[in-house]
């Protein structure tokens, strides 16, 4: 399992987008087309990816209709190539024709970001090295990016800026010292919540590694430093320390970035720049009911 | 002007994800820096585009704390180049720190689609050819996104379901006929809202130019094709319609296309699928006030 | 068709107005009636007109108990008669009490509204002119009054400032004409939009037609400056204009302005001005089940 | 004192009213007027009553925009004539169309409704009589709405189903008895909220004196009955009760009811059939600043 | 009957509570327990009390997963002892996991709340009196903790500022003496709502006996000075007055306050202070379906 | 620093409130106290403890009305004795009244915790013990309650389901053994968050030591179980793991418990079993500006 879409939320979202779309109705179907006109079509693949958002594409129209119903024939996870019918919708025109937009909109965003982690996970996948994404995603739709970002195989940096404690250069010149942030962090923070440390040199990681961190952050280093910097900590730290790579890591990139021994490494670009995969909605011709 | 931002909504959607980004708060900040903790900083250019976002970025800190100051160096719409200093930000740190993702987030996004509107508008800038975005918009960003197409130099399609009629192949199979469709829409809808037809073949077009519609959307046509439908309704229609261009509209397409005659060709791909433009928040050294 | 009622909104409108009739319960119906008494009523009118709101109303009833089942005898559009059934209620009389003032409260305005409407409408009949609405709405209500106004066989103005341009003298002294005016709002708005362009005076008129706008709205102006308007415009202009009669447009007046050749007259007092039609629920005498 | 404004809730209300009337901006003035460009105006009253809402009006532009002024020359409760200025406006006049047809809209409907209240309660000023509303009021409304009822000078009938005990035919049947019913509520509610009885019978009305209600709603009754039903309570009721007549209260009957010596008199008229009082906001010319 | 729970309201709140516990939703249950585990479970009491909220804990799952099945063994009002089957739950233990802690939470409270009002009511049981409660409530829970109240035993004060009148020293100073504040409220307020005023000394109760007010609170009186109020009460005022007493009302005193006569008795404490009714979920082995 | 309180969602929090105790105005005010009336007064404590929410009391007067000043004589985590002035709030009484009753609710609680949670953090002082909360919170307070914890000198649990693992019996069953939960969880969660297992029996506790979890819950164990608990993972485990005594943590237990050398002990009474800290507001008598 690669946990689920966050429900509670979800349904609130959906309306807001749909109200979004749809202010004052939709006056063109509004004006044409009752209850009783019925039909059906079918999700198509017009490119090769990782399929996300079904359940999604699914719980729009439980808003918007009842009476639609799609009939999954891909899930959550799947590749899916081109020409693929990934589920069949039925119901209503009118209504199938209100959450059409939002729906592929939706599906389309969150299965270019799994297509894009896919990717990036294969580059890796002869290391120990995990592929993370970051904050730098949609504001509005953290949670539902990162689901993508887990289901095209690559996992979850912190979900926010209260889940995790990132101690950053401002952070360590408020207290004086990285010694001295971590000392006041801990006497703060949740038990529960793991402390990471961002450095930018080998200054920094010296005094780093005695602070009893979970995580540190080697930030724009080049792949010789990194190296390094793995060597220096599995040497000199006593308790296991996680490393976090980050910065400029392209596709290109990441192989030799694993192969430093690094065990995370996180990419922006995995939700911050993202082609939406191509899906389109075929329609059988409507009949009234 | 290409139009302001639409500020009534967006105070609301600024907390919501300020919100989604600290439910707990900001644990890190929260524990080691006190707001007597004052500093500045500089959002730095990491590479060329269009600015689009500024005004939103202050905005957010308006939400957060009003004792931090936006200097801004650049207004939207300025063509930036890797290095350049857009603003200049001072205040209480802690605050500054809380709001960094978010603002960098949403700027970056609506940059990057202005960006990639101006390089589209370029395209065809030697014709009387307006490219147009679409309701391929990120779900509860539709107003923003579309404010930044206007500022990369395109211009807008319609903004939602509600402010243009829009008849595609199911509302005419509904209706019985591009005729009737076009009939009883004009009936029903506000008499400020123009009427646009989808059309697929020529069969149709010859049909639709005698329905009194304002505008023909071309969908998936050769440019060939496209040539014909331009030459055909100027010969045959009575009234001046406006014909759109749409369906695989890739930057190399467009001057061919646009060479065609049509009157606006319109790209899913300037919201759908956009490069975040890289702009980075660089601190000075914090002091305590 | 005259379009539907916008659902996605209503039922979050429906709970805040049921909040709003009760903060704290219906202290009376809590203290009293249990959810296995049961009973049954008939909505009846009381006077004639035209009926709107039922669907609500028994939306209304589906957000405050699933036992509750309305029995439509009337549709929303028809001519009802003092005496008439409108339809028939049953379930927890705990339930129907709770909702039964705010489902009579929106029926009832909204059936006034498209009363008036429909003496409106009958009122140009014989002409080709179109009575329409305005934004002078019940602010929270703007869909469903403008519903209500196409049900009872009027049409809408634009629903909002988002979906149609109109040029005021402010806007006109800001650009500095009507024809820079009308040339900096085109470089800017969707190509779906229409333009609409105030004018008070025949030099206005004068100037307007040559700027390719889609309506002129005549303000202010008598039967007789209407007539010479329209035939201005006609002899003038070079492509079709509608246009628009407003101010002081009372029922009495309606036919000799229709007879001027205009193509709309609108009508703020349709939605800003209102006498409720009066309906009431009957009820028979509750049982324990 | 007539009671405040309940700013608490007005500014989220503002909010949504401003969306429903912009869900993507005024695509004019955006268009065409940026924040240099600033003007002023008056508010005109065209037609003769009581003036409610100026402060709601105020409050709509500290929404919009902080650097619009208004000064006030009327208050709430004044008698106003036609042509008597209201107050003057300034700002940014891009900012003020953005809120003129909503300040309007709101003033107008609750000056319509003060105006009415104000003649309602002229009617009936040489008795003991208080003229009062009811719950038919605008879903959405109902705060203002009674406010606007004060402002006029009636007062309210009870706010909500929340805070005064109504009991009906239904409940009465539901309890068995007028009796039972008061003794069940009496049990159950707080101490601080009076109970009310609505008896359409003199066979009721001999019951319910003797339960210790505070106040009996005649309902339906003729103005000889009501007459009588006050004498038989007067004679009767071993403690002071309220008698409050209800049902057709037409202005023109009001003093002929009053005369009955009933203590309250309710009017739903008073807010679900209320016609707009005429203000207009008047410009001058807009200059650049 | 002791009132229902204000439902139209409830569902907002729970979606709220359950975005409060799972911003990203239950990361542990996401990732180990997929909807085909189903499982079983009792809500079983650990100590005695009074049951409140079951209905509640029922809705909660209403809103998470409507395949969760509650099987109601105890009703709100009844009194449980530890050991007790409170009811048996039974779906996918994913669902119900993730509204555990919510469901438990909302009903422990309450039913501590139920708990500790039926000790304070079982205290003055053989007297005419009545404990209510206060507006010391939790923010955002009154309707609920009210309700927990009267499944206790005891009654409610007010529920808001806005539904009775309570005239403190600060309103009286303000008017100028008790008499005049009482003149001028009930010129304002609806007739349907009683007036309180709240006294401290003999002096204040010779003047508010006369002004017709509906109850008097005598705070922070001395047993003995009850008596003396209580006494002076009957003898002097013409109608029947209400007597409040409040302040350091603890549960050993309640006996000899009620004996001095006082109709109502005020304890802040019933919901200010409250200990958690202790409530476990005990779950059996799940199963995968 | 203990961290600060989370202002982005609190005016949201403190505006609904505001709302639910005056769904329609404080009715006794707006009768009585204009604008122009001003006052004084001190907030005061009643009985010693430690002062949690000053800055909270403050920002619902921000909210209310910008005119009302505190006085902060106090700061949140300070010790505070019966009789001392906590705080002075001026500005207009009508104002100050509105605001009363909320501020002192939500003060009252915190201070509650917060004075709660010194007493048991000073229970274990002499040991390297933590005495955390849990997720046995108010519904809508979490957030708040946590922080009232830290004043008061212990620190919190994880914040929500969403920010680190813990793995119960329910979700080892499902996954088959301890180990494999892990396993599972590790391939799935971010590399940010923490895994806490719960053990109930020594043999949980030799499976758990070895699948590198963080955290072990040692559940309703007796202090000798406790004892060899911890001796055993110190022999035992390879890595440093955090040990957590849970169930029936009372004060009195509290020194033996961390004398068995756990490292964390949490106590769900801190938030669900709560006296209010009396705290009143003490008015000068108010004058006419």
């Amino acid at each position: 399992m690669k946990g689920a879409i966050n429900r509670i939320e979800l349904e609130r979202h959906i309306l807001a987008w749909l109200e979004e779309d749809m202010p004052f109705g939709d006056v063109t179907t509004d004006a044409l087309l009752d209850e009783t006109i019925v039909g059906s079509g079918a999700l198509i693949a017009k490119e090769s990816g990782v399929l996300c958002g079904i359940e999604i594409f699914e719980m729009i129209y439980e808003c918007i209709d009842k009476n639609v119903k799609i009939d999954k024939k891909k899930s959550d996870g799947m590749n899916i190539e081109s020409g693929d019918v990934i589920g069949e919708i039925s119901g209503p025109i009118a209504s199938i024709l209100k959450g059409e937009r939002l729906g592929l909109n939706i599906m389309q965003r969150l299965s270019g970001i799994a297509s894009k982690s896919q990717i990036y996970a294969e580059a890796v996948k002869q290391y120990d090295t995990k592929i993370v994404d970051t904050r730098k995603t949609t504001p509005g739709l953290r949670s539902l990016e990162k689901y993508a970002v887990r289901i095209g195989g690559c996992t979850n940096h912190r979900y926010s800026l209260s889940d995790a404690v990132m101690i950053k250069d401002n952070h360590i010149a408020g207290a004086g010292s990285i010694t001295e942030a971590v000392r006041r962090v801990k006497a703060c923070i949740p038990h529960t919540a793991k402390i990471e440390v961002e450095v930018e040199t080998f200054n920094e990681l010296r005094e780093v590694i005695h602070t009893g961190v979970d995580i540190i952050l080697l930030d724009n280093m080049t792949t010789e430093q990194l190296r390094r910097a793995v060597r220096f900590v599995k040497e000199h730290a006593k308790k296991a320390i996680s490393l976090e790579a980050s910065g400029n890591m392209t596709l290109e990139r990441l192989p030799e970035v694993a192969a430093t021994g690094v065990d995370i490494i996180s990419v922006g670009a995995l939700t911050h720049s993202v082609n939406a995969l191509d899906i389109s909605l075929k329609f059988e011709k409507p009949v009234v009911k």
